[in-house]
């Protein structure tokens, strides 16, 4: 099977370094806006005029720009799809024939993924197509599944509490360490943990901690506590402001308190 | 080493089973309230009066009892610690010896903990108690290190944001996926390599997503989602209001939009 990357940010890169390992899979061609420093095939062209025949054309570029980049491909009826979780496929103009190929992970440029465990979510215009996509992702996958792009915008939205918020709270954990003379590693342990309980565990039955509790006692000591880490440094008001209302909403999960 | 532990929550079993392991300790007796079911040694009991004599009595009881559970000690003089991360030393009765002896992780009955990479945060009232807390804690972790009282509960503070709250997080991702007949396991990858990243990244350098972008488009679009997740199930008012403060934070923190 024959692809061409269009893009070369995160996302495309570890795509290519997945196909490259397959034997099934050719990359025929990296097209990038601006010439690659370091090109892992030596097909790689900033000319859209210059693009080869392939069978599927895989756009990894900015949510934003997709749609536009769609218009300026020059060639017709040919299978092209986007990798964004939050792009609906109705973006990608349809003088070719569309379809989503979005790896559910978060990429950069300092880790290499295992593609293996990363869900591969695809949606497909035609049914040919969608089975070429089916074809493709299980050559780097092993797990394909078919969303559409109303459900897929709402898996990216889970996908947002998961990993954008939880990094951050891992941040703000960070800066109550780094105020206080604490070293931030000793908490990794307990952050590999917490997300390796889902491999055993609901949410709910993992769920502890004093507002899990109701332990007002302790709830209210760690607000003190916030108080001096604040007075101690430059905390973000808004970590107080989020751990209030996560000790609301989990005592509303767990104890029905309203709002 | 002589050692008893008293209590049989969570927390004393795996500090059981840990010990158990160790050439060095000797478990000599475990006090519960109540009859164990299923105990890991044969001298049990739930008689404060038939307390046998150790070098270490470990108090592994929820925070609220400690104080008044150390009164109740039959003995004076001896080496008493407790394991919670929020209460202070000196909340123990200053009849014994006193000290902390609290390992930084979450602990569940179903998941068994390899305690040798999970940091011990020791306090002792005397330096020879700390020797001999850190001979202890040395016998069942590879990371030991002294803290007192006002550090600890900041670094327990830290530790419920990146446990508790980040949880939570994925127990918002569980409603949102099932509210719209999606399998929460697809997010399983993307929870894991999050807290994976912590590895070779900080928290700052992990950081990705809309509101690290600045990419008002996708924000917008995420809560009109986040009101069609509550329109379809009963999702909790707070998910939409942290993805509101959850965003004005990163912003905040990452663009000095303020608040």
């Amino acid at each position: 099977m024959k692809i061409v990357l269009l893009g070369y940010g995160n996302v495309a890169q570890q795509l290519v370094r997945a196909f490259l390992q397959s034997e099934e899979v050719e990359v025929v061609q990296i097209y990038n806006r601006t010439p690659i420093s370091q090109p892992p095939i030596s097909h790689c062209t900033t000319a859209l005029s210059e693009l080869k025949q392939a069978d599927v054309y895989i756009i990894a570029l900015p949510d934003d720009v997709i749609g536009e980049f769609s218009d300026q491909l020059p060639f017709e009826n040919r299978l092209v799809v986007h990798t964004s979780g939050s792009v609906s496929m109705e973006q990608l103009l349809d003088k070719n024939r569309r379809g989503v190929f979005y790896p559910l992970q978060t990429f950069s440029k300092e880790r290499a993924i295992e593609m293996q465990t990363v869900p591969i979510c695809l949606e497909a215009e035609f049914e040919k197509d969608f089975e070429v996509l089916k074809e493709l992702g299980g050559c780097i996958s092993e797990k394909i599944v078919e969303i559409n792009s109303e459900k897929r915008r709402k898996l990216h939205l889970a996908a947002v509490y998961v990993n954008n918020f939880t990094n951050h709270l891992y941040r703000i954990s960070e800066e109550i360490t780094e105020t206080e003379s604490l070293d931030f590693a000793l908490l990794k342990p307990l952050i590999f943990e917490t997300a390796k309980k889902m491999d055993t565990l609901t949410p709910s039955e993992a769920q502890t901690g004093p507002a899990k509790r109701k332990d007002v006692k302790t709830i209210e000591n760690h607000l003190q506590q916030l108080n001096e880490v604040q007075e101690n440094g430059s905390l973000d008001p808004s970590a107080a402001q989020l751990y209030e209302l996560f000790t609301k909403s989990i005592l509303n999960t767990y104890h029905g308190k309203k709002l």
